[in-house]
């Protein structure tokens, strides 16, 4: 009998693992399925859990539905952990330290009052919606935008760090044109309105009141309503070479040319057939 | 004698839809300008109504007026479903649904009151108001608009779905930082307070107070101020295309397709040289 | 003798011609300096005139002042009139109506107190300034900004009759929705706040206090924060296509090709040299 | 013996030079290091210094630190001065204005007081710090940005200009139809307000009362919401143009130059055939 207990302990872990952490089967399917609307309750139960009026009516049930969903995570963790092949990969990845987070604020609220509302951090959890419901599609666009914003990532820190430096001396100044008298009572705080104030956000928690100060929040808000362009341009730019890029990828055998469009099925300069080829599509 | 009631009944509606729902014939587009006073005027009415020095003295006569324009749409709608050949295919459509929508709200509000400010539905009836004006152009560029708006959905939904994830996050994060003391009653609230911020809107209604929530609104609003650019570039780059594709329309003479790039020395789905032939530009 | 007295009056207003509407000759550049700096210190004694505190103390000598700018503005239009040769289309033309509305106010205040702070109006013949200056490259730039904001202008308005459409029904729903309570008085009102709130203005005077009212704020403001990308997206693709063309008005005469840029000597496709040909710049 | 005091003094001073100036030996890498820590930390402190709650307890540390701190930063501007081979040619450069601007004033504040918040200038010496990192790329990245906005200029000069025309106009209109007992008290502070709703920043510490002026308001909000894509559009298309011309980065063998196009067969300067080149790609 080649069936030990070994072999059969194997064989259920395999299939534990189709089911939790594949989507193809029908098994798998339904599991993410139901794993989705637990998510999702559990962060409405959270958000209902803070509004007064509903806790002084609920407050035990929603409670109880807390720990409920927080020990069904639990045991799920704990079974992801099992029957994934290689355990220190899975913890260490996003997904595993996200499925971790999503436990441990209301462990913690046991110790610390008030952390268990940490828990909505389970709605991250909800990112493989896109894997559940084979919109395989989307991840590829979602891929395409998180290639152009890394494509563009040092600009921006360049953009990103100008910025700050701007934030620190305009607070500084409109610390001292307008003064404790009218709310600037100290330089954070007056840096806290510039950036306020250059994000075109604009609470009017706090406002110059002084004509210099004015004036002076005005330079201000033109350059935070014309530097928005940066961001902007440096973005488009990217996009605009990372989906190029997606689009040409294709090279014609007779003429060795590139950048044809999807739909091509002749090279647009020679004329030769392009669809024997295989389109490297990414 | 070959003209029979029936026929009498058919011709009849032949030119009563030639009237209402084409605007070739001097009829029909008197009928069209007619509408559209109406509508404007009716809405006008709605308006005015709700303003209560103007209702304090004309409050009977608007009463009316409404009525009146209410019962007008309600005879034109039966009159379209009544001449137009295809009933279920009209009743269904966007614009038979907004006709419908039109007239609803002031019936409704013999049962609710206050409903009939919903009238202002009516306005999308406008929309109508480029067929009418002839404004064919203003119709080719709202479908090149739409054009780049749906060849950019996916992005963009992918970008909502980050936003939306982002602002349950940031929301619960500044309820534990601020607390109910300094307005942020609810995480729901918190939410609501956490999307003014990143979409720059920046009422004020609430705005953090402590130090800590300062410091984490200034990210907040930076982030926002610089992931506006991602929108702005899916669009941008998604117009471009779009833009540039409508521009180069060249039709293959060979299988009359279009959509040849401004380059494109030979149709990319037959391989037929496209060289001889004049680019119809726009 | 030749010189009779109509010869002398019309050299006489050629020489005024020259100075007051050119700026070639020393003359005519001084005129156009002395002009510019009367209408900025104009405009400057309007705005003090309307602080309260700089009023108190030095109101007649502004006053006084404001008199002695509108007639010498007066004199100038005059004279303007006169010598110009063809008057009817100088005082049609943008510049001339600008040049009148410039001193009608000061006028129209002995009537109408206080239609003198239209004055300011006056700001717009500083306009001239880049003539002046001798700053043609603006005048160029500021044409190209022009023409790619008209190419453009179509698919604005297609934009910003939906956005018009939207805030009617949006500012009609949140005042069903908040009512009259929480400051919605009237639809009118409530429009207002809706288009504070979709352009991420955001001032905060009326906010939405009921959580259903919260919720449907938030889709407006990211609906806002999204579609700005329509503009941009539009204006984006038009500048490219208005600069690009800027760029690629020269054609090589050997290959009959295009799109050279504009520090090109030779040809980029057949290397036949450039130079000799007469790059039509606009 | 050739070693003379003047000799001595003259590797003394190329050593410290080293030191100082440079990052590539080291000790200059150190220097540099603890120099941005020392930037950093002073800034905190003024930071804190201006803090009332801090200040209180804590008040005369951080007095004593930040004179501690200044006079290290003179003895460093000495160094630096005495150690330069030209000079004149640092101290008038932009970073030997900032590294004296970020001393002074604390001298200042001995005479008037509060001066010595303007020292968080010191955070501008700060920008050395993509020297010292070896943050190459990133002075690269900084570099091309800088080209982009310098290329625009000249639009956004013009952009700029009719936006500041266009709020003085906005402004005394606001002013004639609200009125001071509004709160728009006078036309600076009105043009003060129409900078805060065109720029969408919107703080709500003035905002328009009556229904006229509400209407205006929007006017200007949906313009300022539309011209956003002014600015957007000039960066991005120049951008593009100043990202394109780097990535293709082709030297002509014969001429030397570069700054071909993608596409370019041919050297545009002198007619030589690029295509036997190998293109660096970035």
């Amino acid at each position: 009998m080649k069936s030990s207990a070994k072999d059969r302990t194997l064989r259920w872990k395999r299939s534990l693992y189709r089911i939790i952490f594949e989507a193809d089967t029908f098994k798998g399917k339904l599991f993410d399925e139901i794993l989705m609307l637990c998510i999702f309750a559990s962060v409405v139960v959270v958000m209902c859990d803070s509004v007064k009026s509903i806790n002084a009516v609920y407050g035990r049930q929603l409670y109880a539905a807390e720990w409920a969903f927080t020990i069904l995570f639990s045991v799920e963790y704990i079974l992801r952990l099992f029957c994934v092949p290689r355990r220190v990969r899975y913890a260490t990845s996003v997904f595993g330290i996200v499925d971790l987070l999503a436990v441990l604020p209301t462990y913690l609220s046991l110790i610390f009052p008030g952390s268990q509302y940490l828990i909505v951090i389970r709605i991250l959890r909800v990112l493989r919606i896109f894997r559940v419901l084979k919109l395989v599609q989307f991840i590829g666009e979602a891929g395409v935008l998180m290639q152009s914003l890394l494509a563009s990532a040092r600009k921006i820190i360049v953009f990103l760090f100008t910025v700050l430096t701007l934030v620190i001396i305009f607070g500084s100044l409109i610390y001292l044109i307008e003064g404790e008298a009218n709310g600037f009572t100290s330089i954070p705080r007056s840096i806290y309105w510039a950036i306020v104030t250059l994000t075109t956000v604009g609470y009017g928690d706090l406002s110059p009141k002084t004509g210099l100060g004015q004036f002076f929040a005005s330079l201000i808000m033109i350059l935070g309503y014309s530097i928005i362009a940066v961001p902007s341009g440096i973005v488009t730019v990217e996009m605009s070479n990372v989906f190029g890029r997606q689009k040409s990828r294709r090279i014609c055998l007779e003429c060795m040319k590139g950048g044809h469009e999807r739909d091509a099925l002749h090279c647009k300069y020679c004329g030769k057939e392009l669809s024997d080829q295989v389109a490297e599509e990414r």
